[in-house]
């Protein structure tokens, strides 16, 4: 092939190669969740990496071409298919194709690479790992809580402490019922709640001036760009405001910025915000937190009680206009709340917190969200929580999609590069470095066979009861000389090298040579009198006790 | 969404859903490839799913489109994307970016779904998985031998036996030096190569007459579809059916057609085949019979001394004129049988077979594949061998397309799913059939918190020296009464289900049900009599012995 026709060496734009520690450590942290979502029963199922483009709900009526956002292709019969973007859609589109088959509730997990048609960034890729849980078949929110209780006892089983995680939980039917009371419903007004709920979702990031902008008029941010509002008006935009200033005040209680047996925190639902009163951090819920604030009461001095039942919404006065879908929401999440605290889990643990939105358009009552608090720098070298590591929700309208009806489901995906990022910034991850094989020099080509049996003998190393305790070894298999192995060695981790020459070979012995010694020393880690004194760099066994030898000189390490 | 919209819930054409007992036995099958490969120093690594089309050398210059036979779609700087379609393209890529840094030889594996655009059938799908290992940088037959005996190994370590399982090897060279020798040579003539390779690799299945037709005018078959043929002429295609009859004869050999000490087989290189004996079965080696077979000498009667130098190449007569392509194959042929032999490996697990093609255009040198011995049906309720289930070899070319340098490589890639199918055929799969979890039912909704602590402390059982022996344990999470929740128990192929209702908790007792007994009943496997002689259906515990009530039941199964 000439030169001009040569392609050239390059991994696609937001594809990226996987070395052998991020494979390991991976690995054996899939494993861990495996282990967990196991126990609890849910049971494995995969879906294929290609679906019909309309089963994953990326074709619109009146299209010609898919949403943007997927890879996609037409098959032979001008069908079009599209790369998953998640691991939801394709379940969807299983569970209404087996739907006779499979066992209601249906509990199942899946892990697996998505592919997403973006802009990639700096550590944004367009293939990434998810791992899924799901409860199809059941409108209760014990599945719910279920799924939240399983991600609070898996980040625990990757050895992660109480305070390092947190389960946030809302309900969007709460969002939704904010929506309704502010006259923003119905199927035409779809988009626009949408519009909202990604203002929303930006508070964090742009405080409450800048989400004022974006839920009404519009705002162009510092590079020019401007960015459409949802065009409400002012006592719309203020009660959603309100609304995340509670989000707000509810987080700050909860990190503990209200110190003290008697602390005060602002009323959300005044404006300005006056002071109340309450007694006991960690009693505050945001259950309890809400219905103080819509029922106007201030707890001081008094241990509230827990108690909500449906007659107490009857009393909710003027900040928001009560409704069905809002009343579900508070309603859900009481349950859940109850189930967490029966089930022995505490708000360190899981939390219900007003301040989660979560950007998909398919949630229908409870989400959540698995936020890690562990300190680290923003690319701005800005100390921030590492955040979100996964969530997930309920999703009653998706099976639908396909059947008409409808099939009430939930379920909690964990973003997999990003858990592991954490662990091993924490120090975590699975001890993944796994030793690097002995390496036996080829001095002799025509003894290739017997340095190969020397691996072998390695490789089939046991111990004194006979148990396997397998040595990695290889024999090298390049053709370049003596120098040329000793680098490859180097380069290739290898603690220790055999050598077996001519003059080892009639004396029946075999050299063993500490590469670990040389690259300590090297890095001025230690003299080499400091290590000579404790052990030998090089040293020559009978080849009948290299084995034993070698076993000897890597539990020195 | 109305109706009409509705997109209808299918799997794409060609691809398909897994299942949790496949997916707990391919997950143990590939644990034990990867056990293998690691302890020979094989490391992880991992390209990605998605790779630019010339990348993949699926585009050819002055051609709008890639290939038919992979996925392709274009990005948004138009530039081709395709979904990989083997894990060796992605791999040279690879090694080609990352030459600088990776140690040479380059000893890696890897493991992932590979797809193809080509029309899918019975047992036939557009994904699938490989796993595959390669060696990259180094031209010593060693690498090539050592690919082959770590395949052998994996075998074993799946539990197959000798006599099950077997790896071909054969060298591309002996058939392009046999190419040479006829005058089919040069670039020019790369497609007639091809063409000729294919033709041979059906001899097996039409036999001497269709390969004929095949290698010369063309071929009509039973349909009345034309195949066109390589156009040879008959003194060339007498000479390629001499090397097809050649393998036959030594694969009849190998499987012990020829019994007894001392036997005859038939010289395939005179027409017709005269007959040889020869005295010792398992001592004819193809290198040995192609000697004979070249020089003419008949060994009757003397044990055949193995020695094979490039000396004896000089005498090889008039079948084959002699060249260095073929002298080279069978040169490095014999480097790899003396190191399988004197590393202990019999020809039972690997033997030098001179029907193995492989029909890959890239290889360059020797070829294997992993033929499973075990008697099978095919399609038509034939008795068949389950044939291969993985193969590879050299390919000298494949990072040169990027650089221009040709770096030499050799590598094994196991077809998954159908290694899979095999080890369940023979009852080597993993015991894949977890045991289904133990449900809680919830009698009282207002109790779920109660019903959920029970399943945690059957999750986190122990014994008595309090290790953990985790019992999967679930609590029902859907909205249906009773007779619903035992009837979705069964469904689940739960072993017992626990009950608490009213009664039960005032005597603090809960009710353990076998539903196993219940369900052997039914299949009339015994009579209740027999049954209830051994253990109740259903029975009673105090709650706090509940853990051990649910130990000893299952152990009794």
């Amino acid at each position: 092939m000439t030169k001009d026709h040569r392609p050239k060496a390059r991994a696609a734009k937001g594809f990226r190669d996987i070395g052998p520690d991020e494979i390991r450590g991976i690995r054996a942290m899939l494993a861990k969740i495996q282990g967990v979502y196991e126990s609890y029963g849910f049971e494995p199922v995969e879906q294929p990496f290609v679906e019909y483009t309309d089963a994953l709900g990326k074709f619109l009526p009146d299209q010609d071409r898919p949403n943007a956002g997927v890879f996609s292709f037409q098959d032979d019969d001008d069908q079009w298919l599209s790369l998953r973007y998640d691991l939801t859609a394709p379940l969807a589109r299983y569970v209404a194709e087996n739907s006779q088959k499979i066992p209601t509730p249906y509990r199942s997990y899946r892990q697996g690479w998505v592919f997403r048609n973006e802009k990639p960034g700096p550590g944004r890729f367009r293939q990434f790992m998810q791992f899924d849980a799901d409860t199809v078949g059941s409108a209760s929110p014990a599945a719910d809580a279920e799924v939240c209780m399983m991600a609070a006892d898996t980040m625990e089983a990757l050895g992660l402490e109480r305070g390092q995680y947190r389960i946030n939980v809302n309900n969007r039917k709460i969002i939704d019922g904010v929506m309704i009371s502010i006259g923003v419903s119905g199927p035409e007004q779809t988009a626009r709640r949408l519009t909202i709920m990604r203002a929303m979702d930006k508070y964090d990031r742009l405080g409450e001036e800048g989400t004022r902008l974006l839920l009404g008029p519009g705002r162009k941010d510092e590079s020019g760009d401007f960015t459409a509002g949802a065009e409400l008006d002012s006592s719309q935009i203020e009660k959603l405001i309100m609304l995340l200033r509670f989000g707000d005040v509810y987080s700050s209680i909860q990190s503990g910025a209200y110190e003290g047996r008697q602390y005060k925190f602002p009323n959300p639902f005044t404006n300005p915000p006056n002071e109340w009163e309450v007694y006991e951090q960690g009693t505050v819920s945001y259950l309890v937190a809400m219905k103080v604030a819509v029922q106007g009461v201030n707890p001081t001095n008094k241990k509230y009680e827990w108690s909500f039942g449906l007659d107490v919404l009857g009393e909710i006065p003027a900040v928001f206009e009560m409704n069905a879908t809002l009343a579900a929401g508070i309603h859900e999440l009481a349950e859940m709340d109850e189930l967490f605290s029966k089930a022995g889990y505490t708000p360190e643990q899981i939390v219900i917190n007003p301040s989660i939105i979560r950007g998909l358009e398919y949630y229908t009552g409870p989400v959540f969200e698995c936020e890690l608090l562990m300190e680290t720098k923003d690319e701005e070298g800005r100390t921030v929580r590492f955040g979100s590591v996964g969530g997930g929700g309920r999703y009653d309208d998706l099976v639908a999609r396909f059947t008409g009806q409808q099939v009430p489901a939930t379920g909690f995906s964990i973003g997999v590069s990003r858990l592991y990022s954490a662990l091993n910034m924490i120090g975590k991850a699975e001890e993944s470095a796994m030793l690097a094989p002995v390496v036996v020099l080829v001095m002799d080509k025509d003894r290739q066979g017997d340095y190969w049996r020397m691996v072998q003998s390695l490789r089939n190393a046991t111990d004194e009861d006979g148990n396997p305790t397998p040595i990695r070894a290889e024999m090298y298999v390049g053709t370049a000389g003596m120098k040329a192995q000793m680098k490859y060695a180097d380069k290739r981790g290898a603690p220790l090298v055999i050598i077996q020459g001519g003059n080892e070979k009639a004396k029946g012995e075999v050299q063993i040579k500490d590469l670990r010694l040389g690259s300590e020393l090297s890095q001025g880690i230690a003299s080499r009198e400091e290590y000579a004194s404790q052990r030998l760099a090089q040293f020559s066994v009978p080849e009948a006790d290299m084995v034993a030898a070698v076993k000897k000189a890597l539990a020195q390490s």
